[in-house]
């Protein structure tokens, strides 16, 4: 490895048994064999799941790892077998693409890496180490998605999630969105900041409606063409969107979807707010309603999604800050204190 | 009118207060004007919809008509805007569409009639006159679907909704479909005795379900390559299957649906044995699966259909009885004690 | 009939031996029956086509009928069938679908009546009588479509082909036509002016080429990204654009879409400029390229032209000037001497 | 390496200048590092395009290389990344695919890796080295697809191409090929006996037809429902056919796919025998016919390929000999005595 990368790191992670984030020390930086790279992070964005990651303790995931899942960096140091390699070298900028996805397993091969088999659900900072660190090691080259010319660190880094996200279900339900359709949104978070910007592309009439009254500023700035606190309040007729987003997933927004969405239309559901979800059977079956689930994105909708912010069709929010403070800006969004997305650099710990 | 068209007729139907279907006598019979017809009802379908229609006593439907709503038979008498005409002429063969579609109504003008916004869901038989008597004076010829040679009107009234609404969801489903696909089926009643005859044309695989261990030989009898009572006891995994089909709509065969349904795959609802249904959000999220409700079929479909009986790719299971022991019959089925369809001739009441 | 409804009109048409639009005088105006209209016609506008019908004497088409395919009016008298009804009273207002189309073929049934196969291609001004003229009796209701608020008759008659032609080829095209897609537009004349602002609502980046280079200022005014004669001349790379409309159909536009249509992508061809065309066949392959063909489009896809112009999405480009002054039209028309449509108002012949 | 793999092994390939196949002695073999694999070859076919890629001396391919591109085979010897790998581990038995596909483009991202972009087109066989030697050193991965139980290395070679193609073709018209369709299948060559295999698992009706009048034995034994030396003596109606596959690619098979398919129906153009085809613009156009263009087959159809084999479903024709005896049956290839596909078994030469 070149001289300028150190032999150890610091980092921000997971401890089974403790519902707060713990930093690690010492760790060593092992330098990239055959055809891996070495990544060194430059943007790690700070994502609400997170806090999830550390309440819930499932059992599933490892007993420690480091945490991060919205990583963006640039290559310092390529294994032997990418010596010569054009899109792999030193210097390279690259986002992570989440899951860890094989490249081989049928819903791999079939375009739809989103639900990768291969890997039983490894995904970089959700289940093995991620991007609150300064340097990682890639082993999968096909989780490394070129950054384009005019797209930040910050920005590819957020691409990853909390644009990746709403634009795989947008694009899923696109055969609905003829320009002009109309469309509600319920939810103005994470989320749905950028599926409003998202759906604006196009051409569509976009309700949005959250239960905070101030997400309505917000919701005005990116294009939302009405915002409602209860669609229930505004003119609109029962049975008249041509699609309906859930990104909370509550029973109370998937009823608002219900309600509102029209005969052969479509309920795309994001949220995972409740792990249940009552469905009108006969309503739902006498206007032949679709109900569609969608998480995560693909590699190829990740890359899309750069292309996107680079050409300037969507702008994400975020603050960018030292990596340092990431305890203190965890606690922040765990109090409801953040506006759009915390980015940490690779500063020091 | 031709002198062998009587002056009157009787029929069965619905009575607001009553519970069971109430005999109709000396109706009038009137003749076709300009583009009406008048068709002699030669086969008139039972079906469990019959039995619900007299308990549910549904505010939304008027307080008497005739009931039967599986409806073939010939032209006897055509108004005088229909002289000349080649298609809707005295002796043509027709099966009815059961929804009294308009034609000109954005879901009409779509190609899906099943959900015409025009008639507000006015249909013979469930809402107005249908074919539970002897003649049928027929204003929209829409509705007149045209019965191809070698087609019985006992198995072409059939095919308005037990082949038609199996059909109709198969056909959405199609997609999904590929030969070789597996399928879930859960339910081999009235709908599932079609459906399982319709899928086999696909080339899929069909594990069948039914709470009735006697249901099996029929499954067997009909092409499943599988039966259980509870797929739970089989060797198939969950997350395995490419469609389930829930003809019941209860909370248990849903179940069975979201636990075998795989990534990406598809859970067709038909059945509404449960007006409500609960959804796993989150298990459905992860395996980005479609939810879709499905509803009769259109009238195209129901011509296909039609094509598929005299092509012998779908045998419907059924036997003829005289009208005049419908009471009888109601009886049968409301006690279990039928197997298939039972179609009435229009013989005297 | 009102007292208002004269006994007699003049109209333009074809007649058969004759190269120029011929006048018919003394024509009865035959009153409503059953569920027939008679519109009084308000607007109906000019094409090339109707150059084209002249010249090239088909022998498929009568010896004499009315001219003049994009009508619209309002209902002055309706049939007894109609006196309650609320859809087709008087003083409703319509524009025409120029197919006969029956409503009840298989293609009629499944929503593509454009390719209706039951009236064997009857068409009002087409090959049967049309709008030049007054008064029009309407027998087939489904081809009368209600006129939003907010659109005029000059507007909504425009729809029935200059609009509707390229709205459909576009809705075909639709599943490639995601925000930000790159797409080729061959030729900005009649029908390229409105697929221009159609194209533009998908959100996608519109490259236009047309052999006529004054066209670059009209391409300019209604949103086109680029504009060039020859698209050999401009930067972008061959195979590097999403979807190619061919709306002029010359082996020189052709051969362009060929050359830079993408992987995957799509050629659509709209224009009729020759009979034949020549397929590279080999490199159509490589890229595994689809050549899709349209013609008209459907009456449901016309009753959206006609809300996009009440929602200001497509601007027609047309003058309105008197029916009399027809034959002189005619001849500027041939002359290449009209920019955008002509339509008439239906002004004492 | 083991010891049982010798130093050197001969082979069967492309030299610029020479048009009939060239041996090559001596040819070192040598061991994988990293995650590549050795694969002893089992199985070779021999395709037609071997006489082409020799007798058209294409400049784009290299000078010299091992041809053979229908290629399955095991792993005797794998690189040190990969040892405790379960997929690919020694004794695993796979079939090649045959584009050298990159795997991160977009082409391979999307699932469509038969287009791939990232490799300029390397094929293993027909611009790199393949199958007609003893072993083959595999760098890619993911072209390594695993055979299932019960399909013989003979019939998984032959998957890779002689059935993958048609396959391919075939699934890109699935939505066409409801149960009951009628299809126009031309040509009954090597790609026309699995495609028409293939075509019966969807339930359709398919007329075959070949030029050849003994191909029709061939016919009927793989259940074509009629055989024509021209289609045109059959009885049926020209415009009613919904898919017409042309696997040949010359303009009077292309020209009965254009005469026979109906409104809104497609031609799927396989074959190159042209590299420029005609087409009847104003005809298609009035049909709104779609005409696409397929070239082999994805790595996922692949596999499903080898599932179908497993399954039954297709029996590829095939005859296994000792590959020592390659150039005599090159020679018979060429003289048209090979019925079926000549399959080389990995004999010392």
């Amino acid at each position: 490895m070149t001289p300028s990368i150190p032999q150890t790191q610091s980092g921000y992670g997971f401890k089974r048994g403790q519902k707060t984030i713990q930093r690690y020390d010492n760790r060593k930086i092992v330098g990239p064999k055959g055809k891996e790279v070495l990544l060194k992070i430059e943007a790690a964005g700070l994502c609400s799941s997170d806090l999830h990651i550390l309440l819930a303790q499932e059992t599933y995931i490892p007993d420690s790892f480091i945490m991060g899942h919205e990583i963006a960096g640039q290559i310092v140091a390529v294994g032997e077998g990418l010596e010569d390699d054009e899109i792999f070298e030193i210097g390279g900028r690259f986002a992570m693409f989440i899951p860890d996805a094989c490249g081989i397993c049928d819903q791999c091969r079939s375009g739809r890496d989103n639900t990768c088999k291969g890997n039983l659900g490894d995904a970089y900072g959700l289940s093995q180490d991620g991007g609150f660190q300064q340097y990682l090691l890639v082993k999968n080259l096909r989780a490394l998605l070129p950054i384009p010319d005019g797209v930040s660190y910050e920005q590819a880094a957020i691409t990853s999630d909390a644009v990746l996200t709403p634009f795989h279900a947008i694009q899923r339900a696109s055969t609905h969105l003829k320009p002009g359709a109309k469309v509600l949104q319920m939810g103005m978070g994470g989320l749905g900041i950028n599926a409003l910007q998202i759906l604006k592309n196009f051409g569509v009439y976009v309700v949005v409606c959250d239960i905070k009254p101030e997400a309505e500023e917000l919701a005005k700035k990116y294009g939302a063409d009405e915002f409602w606190v209860d669609p229930v309040d505004s003119d609109h007729l029962p049975e008249s969107f041509d699609v309906c987003f859930d990104f909370c997933g509550f029973q109370e927004t998937f009823d608002h979807c219900q309600r509102f969405v029209k005969t052969a239309g479509l309920v795309m559901v994001v949220g995972l707010g409740r792990s249940k979800l009552m469905m009108m059977n006969f309503h739902m079956g006498r206007r032949e309603v679709k109900v569609i689930f969608s998480m995560g994105g693909t590699s190829l909708e990740q890359i899309e999604c750069m292309e996107w912010v680079a050409a300037g069709k969507i702008k994400p929010l975020s603050t960018l800050v030292d990596m340092k403070d990431l305890p203190k800006y965890m606690e922040k969004l765990n109090k409801g204190e953040v506006l759009g997305r915390i980015v940490f650099n690779p500063s020091k710990l």
